[in-house]
């Protein structure tokens, strides 16, 4: 028998880095754990750039008791140092909406603290890749007696997209080529919506200005536009999309927090549904349902008193 | 534009059945806001049979400062009713760990909720399909400028599949068709290793006796000796099984917890790691690795004195 080296360091016995994930919604979605080590660091970043929570830094620092440093992509990439000193004699927290590692930059940042010697200590949350369970998809086939109860209804899920937003020059379509195979496997597609914060134009990028557009979050409405033209282009072209105006969606909104909203419909209906603010992520179903997943999306079905609705059992999947 | 009906009812408002997620570690794993509901509702259950905590009831209760209701498969099954009694008029909360919306039983149980017009909440938290980002898979392709910030490590993961244990009479290798897909996709498949609670013997479950065996928990070595079973099979039947013995995988035990453990090498010395107490999970990597991905499973690569050890990146993946 042998032993994995490097194993991860107890916790509370030595300084280091903390990576800690603050869930979905708001200041009290943080673990136990998690406020406990924010409330000892000697520093506190916040990662304010892969995803936001329904409240701002100052709702945050209120409830932890605790100044936050926003620390932004360029802090993160290029001053990863300057996060990292003193932490092999001090605690550091960094904060990331979510679950810590879902995104690359954070590798890194452990990366860079195993080269300095920095024992390092993930404190895990939810995130959008597990709470989108909420929709009540994906149960799988219980066909199997005593097995099916450890079956995790994400595993009709096939791999995870991002749709960019499009401008006039650059229209990306090479992600539909995953959908429309999740869709030939019966899996249901789960699509993760661009988010533009601290974005430069390319004039301000180009004259090394440091001026940064608005924050832009792509809705589940832009979303399902951009995949009705991808939907269309592929007809043009004579190959057969897999999805059509008809094909069922999910819509969700804000997912973990208190006004969180899913909407259950036709990928055309996707196209003007209501959900508010951000964040948005959008489902597009595998093709056959369970009968227990169309009764949990009948729970948020688009009304029938809408123009454009129909039940969630009626609809050709 | 539409609004969706059905939405989720406003925290606090209501009397409600709460769904809170417990997370991976120990007892203050769950949220502040989790804590928070279970300490002003007026019955608590835990739910005790599709994945376990490092501590105990006990340990929870004392946390918690609040008696638990032990809920096992056939108290959620069959009398999901008496969970749901008076949860109209007083709140109602279901433990379970990781996140809430895992497994098939507790849609059922919302479904229930939903039925007898009591409304409810889901507090989410970490589990295994988020946190397995904790051993350094999966960073995507970062050709894509701008873009690869908001990429999931998650990306890369295919279809998740489920490894139960074999008997002498059901020896299931269906799940391996999948395990090749992914592969040969060069998506990493993350596999959950099985769990049996409260299980009867067929014997027992005959005779109608409420006799359970003992707890079971699949580690990574009977997973890996399985796998190597149904690869040794597809050669006989002169299929190309995809994996072989030298196949680059991650075994991950008690992820979350203070003593989590993580170790990297091939399939072949998977069958002996010691990875210590449940539980366990098994990642077999996707083929062609991101240098990032590397250096990250470096750190846990089982170690050059081992007489079966390789570094990583020596690995034929």
């Amino acid at each position: 028998m042998t032993m994995p080296s490097n194993q991860i360091a107890p916790l509370l016995n030595f300084e280091m880095l903390y990576l800690i994930g603050l869930g979905l919604g708001d200041a009290k979605d943080i673990t136990v754990k998690g406020l406990e080590v924010v409330r000892r660091c000697s520093r506190v970043y916040l990662e304010a750039y892969t995803s936001v929570l329904t409240v701002g830094k100052e709702a945050l620092e209120e409830f932890y008791g605790r100044k936050l440093i926003l620390a932004d992509r360029e802090e993160v990439e290029q001053e990863a140092d300057n996060i990292l000193k003193d932490a092999d004699i001090s605690d550091v927290a960094f904060l990331v909406v979510g679950d810590p590692l879902g995104a690359t930059t954070h590798s890194d940042l452990i990366l860079r603290a195993t080269k300095l010697g920095i024992p390092y200590r993930v404190i895990h949350n939810a995130s959008i890749m597990n709470a989108v369970g909420c929709c009540g998809l994906q149960l799988v086939n219980c066909s199997i007696i005593n097995q099916c109860f450890y079956f995790s209804q994400l595993y009709k899920f096939g791999e995870t997209v991002s749709i960019v937003f499009w401008t006039d020059t650059w229209r990306p379509e090479s992600f539909f080529d995953k959908v429309k195979k999740n869709r030939q496997s019966g899996l249901h597609t789960l699509c993760l919506l661009d988010i533009k914060i601290k974005e430069q134009s390319l004039e301000n990028l180009i004259k090394g200005r440091k001026i940064y557009d608005p924050p832009r979050y792509m809705s589940v409405n832009q979303a399902a536009q951009q995949l009705l033209e991808v939907v269309q282009n592929q007809r043009i072209r004579g190959e057969d999309p897999a999805i059509t105006e008809e094909t069922l969606c999910v819509g969700l909104a804000r997912v973990g927090a208190e006004d969180q909203k899913i909407a259950a419909g036709t990928l055309q209906q996707m196209c003007t549904v209501d959900l508010g603010g951000p964040l948005h992520s959008l489902i597009i179903t595998g093709g056959s349902l369970h009968p227990l997943e169309i009764e949990m999306l009948n729970l948020f079905s688009i009304p029938e008193n809408s123009s454009e609705s129909q039940s969630v059992d009626g609809l050709r999947t």
